[in-house]
């Protein structure tokens, strides 16, 4: 399958692109080193260094023969988007191309607006993309679980049907996120909603949780393939900024109470779940929503966790609770549905004390570079 | 009050400058002329001639002693919003500055991208404005009940108690609305509630239907001061166009079926309403959201009394059913909660055989410059 994945530079995008590229699709990615850019002005560089991505596809064609083709543009200006597709006319799309630090969308007032139109600006492309240059092709979203926030109801899949005096309609799921860029995410899925409804397009929207993890099949092969691997309080999640601190000999930092749940997932498993997404597409006019995650884990669990297995490993590992800079509730109910990619095949690689070992173990040689004041929090909600 | 009106050229804004002027706030509008241009770009100029801001608050001041204070500028461009939040320092915001057409937003990428451009940076800019130079100001934002679409349960007044499994949650109430210019309307709420919430911003969202009437008791002071009259397919409202098609000797022209129903006011209601809302501002961290309209009417019912009181003033006024350019329900529930504004004080103007005939009077006079080719149906959703 032709296969274009926007923010191929990412976390997420250069795995994707190497697993999809490894398992003989023909991949394109397109980039413009916007996350690599913020990261450079807000000092959050990523821990291991990381090849361009010319470099990535040069390194990876040597490791595999397979072939990624790479594109370094703006995909929030149209032209860009609209050469990539008459060029290369994909069929699916893997959108990932978002402002993607909720903190960094709360700094300020640019860094609010850079968010909003970037991420709204790459989806309204894309959309009239594929409307104009390729209408059956189908766009896989990366959206979050942010988008609907802690609900003192069960979260559904994406939809829900209301009862109300008597009568019945379904509805979007209602969203109410915790930052400015969580919020971008829930616009998009309301823009995208729109187009689906109206002109038929196929979309499918991941409805991901944070995920963690440096190890992929493909990345393996050779050191420089690593995954961007931030560990600051700006780019990088708690997962990340847990086992860095661990490594560090600093006491892991709670915001708040720690009761704050999410659902978790392995980087291996978001590989798994675009392929599923992607070789098992939407509907003409469906807006698909899937729940992306494969467990559960409050903050408090998430730094026993980290604790536990770095003091087997001979670390001297503290938790302290710090004061919470985010805007959120620190104990509260939370009951996400996530069977619809389970009932796709997802086969779930669950946070074992194994793989927090691993993580450790591959943070371990970067000790050195670790720069404890970038993890500590620089942005507050208040 | 202090009154900031933003996009005080338009429809509503020009009319909401001169009448809280003339109840003594002390009004500023700001705008840049973007429906003008558009309207002239799309051949849709209004029917009468509409002097330009300085010349319509010269004249009004003339009238009345009033004044108004004119600021040409673009809200999406924060530095324009900014210094006259800096100079002016407004109490309240009216926020009209939006590409109101939604046609316009169909047209193609190019209009799709400067509607959801526009409208989301005025938004977020306001929000801004307020947050860093007053945030004590109260934002008086025009919505749609557009937003809202047509479900198949009851429409609340912005909130919806939702009981699912045997818990509760009150959300936002679920939007599904019927072209990118309405869903921009959605993006707003979902954008201002996020900072509501995290902020504590004080906001006051008006889902306003479709207004009619040419006649407002500062208008009528010279005929020079009347609101903007736009009777084509891509600017003007169903009202509009049935009134012009009714003086012009051409049949009325029902979208399909005609069963769509909304609920419409009277421009003079508009008026109340955000006089109303201003004067009885939203608490801190409250969105406070009314249903602005006061009575419902399917299309075929507006055909149908504009035709009788047509006839009865002589005209010959036929009705004809076209095929329907936008992709809506021509039949449906609809039963949207509207009592918000008549609690706090709204006495409604409804729309009598006499308002009606008012309306064609005032019409007649510009009977020669009627261009019945701007009137059918030049933008499709398909």
């Amino acid at each position: 399958m032709r296969v274009l994945i926007m923010g191929g530079d990412g976390y997420l995008g250069w795995p994707t692109a190497m697993a999809l590229a490894a398992k003989g699709h023909d991949v394109h990615v397109v980039d413009n080193y916007l996350r690599r850019t913020l990261a450079q002005q807000t000092q959050s560089e990523a821990l291991m260094p990381n090849p361009n991505l010319h470099d990535r596809a040069a390194l990876f064609r040597s490791a595999s023969d397979a072939e990624i083709g790479v594109h370094i543009g703006d995909v929030a200006n149209y032209r860009t988007l609209e050469h990539i597709f008459q060029e290369f006319q994909p069929e699916a799309v893997v959108h990932y191309a978002e402002q993607p630090a909720a903190p960094y969308s709360m700094i300020g007032f640019e860094q609010a607006s850079l968010t909003l139109n970037n991420n709204l600006n790459a989806t309204l492309n894309l959309i009239w993309a594929v409307l104009e240059h390729a209408p059956d092709c189908h766009i896989v979203k990366l959206g979050t679980m942010g988008e609907y926030g802690t609900p003192n109801i069960d979260i559904e899949e994406g939809w829900i049907e209301v009862e109300h005096k008597g009568r019945k309609e379904t509805f979007l799921y209602p969203r109410a996120a915790g930052s400015l860029y969580h919020t971008t995410k829930v616009l998009d899925t309301d823009l995208l909603w729109f187009y689906v409804r109206t002109y038929g397009l196929r979309v499918t929207d991941l409805m991901q949780g944070p995920v963690y993890g440096l190890s992929t099949d493909e990345s393996d092969l050779d050191g420089r393939l690593l995954p961007n691997f931030h560990y600051d309080d700006i780019f990088g999640t708690v997962v990340n900024r847990f086992l860095v601190q661990a490594v560090a000999g600093v006491p892991l930092t709670v915001y708040g109470k720690g009761g704050q749940v999410r659902g978790y997932l392995n980087l291996r498993d978001t590989l798994q779940c675009v392929e599923l997404a992607m070789t098992h597409p939407a509907e003409k006019g469906q807006l698909r929503i899937l729940n992306q995650f494969t467990e559960t884990f409050s903050v408090n669990e998430l730094a026993e966790r980290v604790q536990r297995v770095g003091n087997e490993m001979g670390l001297d590992v503290q938790v302290q609770s710090i004061d919470n800079p985010r805007k959120e509730k620190e104990e509260h109910y939370y009951n996400p549905v996530h069977s619809g990619l389970l009932d796709l095949g997802l086969q779930p690689t669950y946070m074992t004390d194994a793989i927090v070992a691993g993580m450790l173990e591959q943070i371990l040689p970067y000790k050195e570079r670790i720069d404890t004041k970038k993890i500590l929090p620089r942005v507050r909600w208040k």
